[in-house]
C-alpha cells in the first residue's frame, strides 16, 4: 500500500499526556511533541490526515477546577468545559505539530476547529448514564449536589461517588463543512476533540449543549465517513488487538473481517470501556463501503501499520 | 454605501456577557444570542464578515479557577487559559449565531479557529507589564507567588495585588491561511479571540506560549489588513467617539481623518485602556490603504453605522 490515502487518526489519551507525574501544561506539551513525531512520519509519507482526539483526563481536570472554584465563580456546564478542552488541546497540538513538521521539512499547517457533535435527545444512553466525569465526592455531598443540580452520581470502585453522564452515539458533526473545506485545502485539521462538544436539537431545531460524553472513536468514525476517508487509524496503548487478552491463550490479530470482528465482539473478547468501542468503530467504518479499512495500533507503530507491517487491520 | 463589503467585526466584552448578575454559562449565552441578533442584521445585508472578540472577564475567571484549584490539579499557564477561553467563547458564538441566523433565514455557518498570534520577544512592552489578570492577592501572598513563579504583581486600586502581564503588539496571525480559506469559502470565521493566544518565536524559530495580553482591537486590525477587509468595525459600549468625554464640552465625532484622529490621540483625548487603543487600531487600518475605513460604534448601532448613519468613521 504505497499510494496516498485520506486518513482520520483517532489519538488516544496516552498521546496527549504522560502516564506519570503531575499534569502540567509543560509536561503535556512534551508528550504532544513526542506524539507529533510519529504523526509526522505518517504525514511525511504524503497521506492526507485529519486528527480526532480524546480529552478524558483534560476535561476531567477542567471540571475539577470548575467545581473546586464554584464558590468564587460560576462553574461552567459540561459542554462548555468540553469546548475549553478543545481549545487547550488543539492549541498544544497546533504548536507541537507545527514544530515537528518544520523539523521534518513538511510544509503543512495544523489547525483546530471548535466542533459540536449532535446526538439524539432520545438516545437510549440518556436513560442509563454510565460515564464518570469530574471529582469524587462523599455520599452526602453527592446527594446534596444531586438534589440541587439534578446530576446522577454512582459509587466508583470504592473511591467515592462520581457524577455520571450518558455516552450517546454521534449523529452528525455540525462543523463538518468547514472541516472538509480546510481538509480539501491541504490543512491538517484537528476536530471532534473529546468526541465533540455534545449538542441536541430542541423542538425548534436549535442546538443545545448536553451533559454527555461522545465516544471519541465513534466520533472519529463518523468523521471518517463524512470526509470519505480511506483509512480510520485508531491509536491506542497496544500494538495489536488480541483475543483472550491477558490470558495464556492470548492471540494477536493481524487482519480480521468485519464479520469476524463482530463475532469476537459478540463473544465478549473486548473490554467494554476500552477495546470494544474501538472495534465497534472499526467495524462500522470498514463495513460502510467496500475498500475502507480500519487499523488499530499504537502511536509508535502507526506509520509501519499503514504500510501493512504492524497493527490489526479490519476490512470488509 | 449599499455595496457589499469585507468586514472585520471586533466584539467588545459587553457583547459576550451581561453587566449584572453571576457570569453563568446560561447568562452568557443569552447575552451572546442577543448580540448575535445585531450581527445577523449586518450579515443579512450580505456583507462578508469575520468576527474577532475580547476575552478579558472570561479568561480572568479561567485563571481564577486554575489558581483556586492549584492544590488539587496543576494550574495551566496563561496562554493555555487563553486557548480555553477561545474554545468556550467560540462554541457559544457558533451556537448563538447559528440559531439567530436560522431565524433570519441566513444560510451561513459560523466557525471558530483556535488562533495563535505572534508577538516580538523583544517588544518593549515586556519590560513594563501593565495588564492585570486573574485574582487579587494580599501583599505577602503575592510576594510568595512571585518568588516561586517569577510573576510580576502590582497594587491594584487599593483592592490588593494582581499579576500583571505585558501587552505587546501583534506581529502575525499564525493561522491566517486557514482563516482566509474559510472566509473565502463563505464561512463566518471567529478568530483571534482575546487578541489571540500570544506566542513568541524561540531562537530555533519555534513558537512558545507567552504570558501576555494582545489588545483585541489591534489583533482585529492586523486581521483586517491580512484578509484585505474594506471595513474594520470596532464595537464598544458607546455609539460614537467623543472629544472631552464626560465634560460639558463633550462633542461627538461623526467622521474624522487619520490625521485628525492622530492629533486627538496625541492631545490625550482618549482614555488609555479604553478608547485610545480603539482609535489607534482605527488609525492604523484606515491609514494602511486608500479606501479602507474604520468605524467605532455600539453593537446596537452597528448595522446603521455601516450605512453611514451612526457611529464614528475614521478615513484616510
Amino acid at each position: 500500500m504505497n499510494d496516498l490515502k485520506r486518513i482520520v487518526i483517532a489519538l488516544g489519551g496516552n498521546a496527549l499526556q504522560g502516564a506519570d507525574g503531575p499534569a502540567t501544561a509543560e509536561r503535556q506539551l512534551v508528550t504532544i511533541k513526542n506524539s507529533a513525531e510519529f504523526l509526522a512520519d505518517i504525514i511525511a509519507q504524503g497521506h492526507h490526515v485529519v486528527i480526532a482526539h480524546g480529552n478524558g483526563p483534560q476535561v476531567g481536570r477542567i471540571v475539577l477546577q470548575n467545581e473546586h472554584a464554584a464558590d468564587v465563580t460560576p462553574a461552567m456546564p459540561f459542554d462548555v468545559c468540553g469546548a475549553m478542552s478543545q481549545g487547550a488541546i488543539g492549541y498544544q497540538l497546533q504548536q507541537g505539530l507545527s514544530e515537528v513538521m518544520k523539523n521534518h521539512g513538511i510544509r503543512k499547517q495544523a489547525v483546530t476547529i471548535v466542533t459540536q457533535v449532535e446526538v439524539a435527545a432520545d438516545d437510549p444512553a440518556f436513560q442509563t448514564p454510565l460515564k464518570p466525569i469530574g471529582p469524587f465526592y462523599g455520599e452526602e455531598e453527592a446527594a446534596g449536589i444531586s438534589s440541587i443540580k439534578g446530576y446522577t452520581f454512582r459509587e466508583d470502585a470504592g473511591r467515592g461517588f462520581r457524577r455520571v453522564v450518558a455516552s450517546p452515539a454521534p449523529v452528525s458533526i455540525i462543523e463538518i463543512q468547514p472541516v472538509k473545506t480546510l481538509f480539501d485545502a491541504g490543512f491538517i485539521v484537528i476536530t471532534v476533540g473529546g468526541g465533540g462538544i455534545p449538542v441536541v436539537r430542541d423542538p425548534q431545531g436549535n442546538l443545545r449543549g448536553a451533559a454527555a460524553v461522545i465516544d471519541k472513536d465513534l466520533a472519529a468514525e463518523k468523521l471518517a465517513e463524512d470526509i470519505d476517508a480511506d483509512i480510520l487509524l485508531i491509536l491506542t496503548a497496544v500494538e495489536q488487538v488480541s483475543l483472550d487478552y491477558g490470558k495464556h491463550t492470548q492471540r494477536h490479530l493481524d487482519e480480521i473481517t468485519v464479520a469476524q470482528a463482530t463475532q469476537y465482539l459478540d463473544e465478549g473478547h473486548f473490554a467494554p470501556g476500552s477495546m470494544a468501542p474501538k472495534i465497534r468503530a472499526a467495524v462500522q467504518f470498514a463495513g460502510s463501503r467496500a475498500g475502507r479499512v480500519a487499523i488499530i495500533t499504537s502511536l509508535e507503530k502507526a506509520a509501519v501499520a499503514l504500510k501493512g507491517d504492524a497493527g490489526t487491520r479490519i476490512t470488509s
